[in-house]
């Protein structure tokens, strides 16, 4: 896992304009791998023949950890991306884009 | 993709009493790691710098997936184990336990 981690901030170092845009791209990367985890975890349950409501559960948990890396990912753009669109003035079009992803996210 | 789902198969057929109980348990496996898969996708627009709208768009397909996975667990649930357990003369136990499940994945 620490492995894992110190890879990613290799990765991104490799970009640093995305790195000083987006200050919270690795907390989400790191949270989408936990997420990878926790899905193998759940399909070796199933494969055990665990009881199907410890399933679901597992499954809720997931669903909830997917709701918590987007909400990063929004605040990571309405601090980052949002701000600098604000300050380049294009802002509106940087808004419809996020209105629609919004949209599609809550639906 | 398809020496994966043929390798998942041969898992399950070592498991008769399972693959017998529940009909979509690899259904269920199938749809899991296709939400791998996409959660790793994820993870390299990340890297990428992709757009953050475009980031939501996806995270709002997985948590769509992993809703439709928990619909099927829960669809085979009730088609097997309880129709089993009212057989057996245990559904109260079986009701109690999915109940529980339930009040965790609705909220």
């Amino acid at each position: 896992m620490f492995l894992g981690v110190v890879r990613e901030k290799s990765i991104l170092s490799q970009n640093h304009a995305l790195a000083d845009q987006h200050k919270k791209t690795l907390v989400v990367i790191n949270r989408l791998s936990r997420i990878e985890g926790h899905v193998r975890a759940i399909k070796r349950m199933l494969k055990e023949g665990r009881p199907c409501p410890d399933v679901l559960i597992q499954l809720a948990a997931v669903k909830s950890a997917v709701r918590k890396a987007a909400q990063v990912v929004l605040e990571d753009h309405i601090e980052s991306c949002l701000g600098q669109a604000a300050i380049k003035g294009t802002s509106d079009k940087n808004w419809h884009s996020l209105k629609e992803a919004l949209d599609k996210y809550i639906s």
